[in-house]
């Protein structure tokens, strides 16, 4: 099931020295993959929502820096550093609030920096690891994640975090995936998550390619659903994670999050490390990108709210730690974190 | 402003023995206005929802029923009765949960009863007189719901309950717009309302048209408004209130409602007593229409999420009656309203 998941689905690819990237914005009715050779070409993409979810941004980002390299080594020799920067400082400011994309320059910078004869090759290995230790930080996550899912009468998710947003499988989708094959979990209900549709678009079309049974819903019906004891568990991933615990995620988490604890049901965030910002002390700081008003008032080009009409549009929300049940990370889960807790993940790491 | 608002935007009118709607479908883009002569067309014009709102379905009701007594009593004569009931029957299906449709049909037949030599004439005064009464209560419940919101910081409201869901004015739209005249509210929050868009398509039309700025937001952003202290008001409408003051109202209703809980803000619902339906003791006993999956699914006649996909598309939810913080109506505002209350405003409307 997971191999078959992974290569049914990729939406992001390194072959023949392009990144090749499923195009989600035309999902589920046009599957259309774009090869990108130049990190202008990568950042666009990011910006515009080809690629998305913020691990799949920050493997996105890990082959573009591959591309600025190679192109300024080609253009500008042995005299490359002096442009090389600029062009990564494309790809760090294509999205603000996904911690992935800066954590994996970072990692790609400190390849860079110990690389020997062969620059070029020693970060496009590196690229490939943040892919692959990405894809196996899933498998490992969804195992443990659904540990918690065992008598569970049924699972909601919010916007897309599977094989789609991530290397593959997929952090809280990968954790419904996992679930799903041990407990034939019977309720799976699918956020359509507006205002880009990424529940209804991507995470219901992945389950269809899954075979996984689902019910679409507005994000608004969600806490309907929990009055009717229909779920009793949120399962969502992460766009960034501050040091103290918060989260911060797709707009409409949190709202989920307070309805959970409402009803008194469980809010599971999944998400790799690679989501935890320690520099970043709580929520608070954590900057919250704000998109263009037509994501709202239009539709395939429609004007569906009159355009004199403003709008605020911030595409990801906080959801403060103590509203979170467990977080499920690839080196361990943490039921309700703290700036204690996630500190203590990272110290065990490293001993 | 009233008047204007009024003369502006007729979303049911009465003309020339026919039945005149704005249909609402096309809104924002398409302003077309359909006559209706059939108590049929009638009947599928609220299915289809070329009108909707509670209110405005009672008043669309009430002139179903005069059509539907000319028809039968030009073709059946004396033996009008015989068919009459199954006529009505049609209207009284049309949508379950908003109970003014059922209120407007038990006025008329009462009505009707009643009737002497020209019954055609006195139920068409009756459908008048209801229509005539809805408007003012809407100006009764804006000025008192107003009073509520003297030193707000802001207010957020869901679905649409302006002059194109009633009579005129609206209810929670009223009292918005009586608050903005009164007051100049700074910030006026319109969640999109998915899935068919009331907010977007019709609340932020009318705003538009009577100059009041505000800002459309998708549903799932309320509770970061909330958050953020941008708002300190949810008012919103209701399509039918349980005789211990549960609230039946538009899909999202509930969530924001604990959510304003939560953060320690008001909930306002303002309705005509007509909504109340004291037959029902509680919000559990109230019907839940469910629409149609292609709601969610697709767009424009584009699919927008997997056709393989189950929908769960509940068009109204329940917020207990100890969410609310205050229940303004024609008659009177209750705050924390439940059963004796409610009961004390009808007494007191006896007496």
């Amino acid at each position: 099931m997971i191999a078959e998941a992974k290569d049914s689905i990729r939406a992001v690819q390194w072959d023949d020295k392009q990144l090749v990237l499923l195009d989600q914005r035309g999902l589920p009715e046009k599957i259309v993959y774009l090869r990108l050779s130049t990190v202008e070409e990568v950042a666009d993409a990011i910006r515009n929502m080809v690629v998305r979810g913020a691990p799949a941004i920050g493997i996105a980002a890990a082959y573009g820096f591959v591309l600025a390299l190679s192109d300024v080594i080609k253009k500008h020799g042995d005299d490359w550093q002096r442009v090389f920067d600029e062009k990564i400082s494309l790809l760090r400011a294509a999205r603000p609030t996904a911690v992935n994309l800066l954590w994996a320059l970072e990692r790609m910078y400190n390849t860079l920096q110990h690389a020997k004869d062969d620059p070029v090759s020693a970060i496009l290995n590196e690229a490939h690891a943040i892919y692959r230790e990405d894809l196996e930080a899933n498998l490992s996550m969804g195992h443990s994640g659904a540990d918690f899912l065992e008598n569970s009468i049924g699972v909601m998710t919010h916007c897309n975090t599977g094989s789609l947003a991530t290397g593959g499988y997929g952090t809280a989708l990968g954790v419904i995936r996992s679930a799903y094959n041990r407990y034939q979990l019977g309720n799976i209900y699918v956020c359509e998550t507006r205002p880009w549709l990424q529940g209804s678009r991507l995470t219901a079309w992945e389950l269809v390619q899954d075979n996984i049974p689902a019910t679409l819903i507005a994000d608004s019906t969600a806490a309907s659903l929990m009055q009717q004891h229909k779920i009793d568990w949120v399962v969502t991933g992460a766009d960034r994670i501050a040091a103290n615990g918060d989260i911060a995620n797709k707009i409409g988490t949190y709202s989920h999050a307070v309805n959970a604890r409402h009803h008194n049901i469980g809010f599971m965030v999944v998400a790799p490390s690679s989501s935890i910002d320690l520099n970043t002390p709580t929520g608070k700081e954590i900057q919250i990108e704000e998109r263009g008003g037509e994501e709202l008032s239009q539709f395939l080009g429609h004007q569906i709210a009159p355009s004199e009409l403003a709008v605020y549009n911030p595409v990801f929300d906080i959801t403060p730690h103590d509203l979170v049940t467990v977080l499920v990370t690839e080196l361990g889960s943490i039921e309700s974190p703290d700036s204690i807790k996630i500190r203590s993940l990272f110290d065990a790491k490293k001993t």
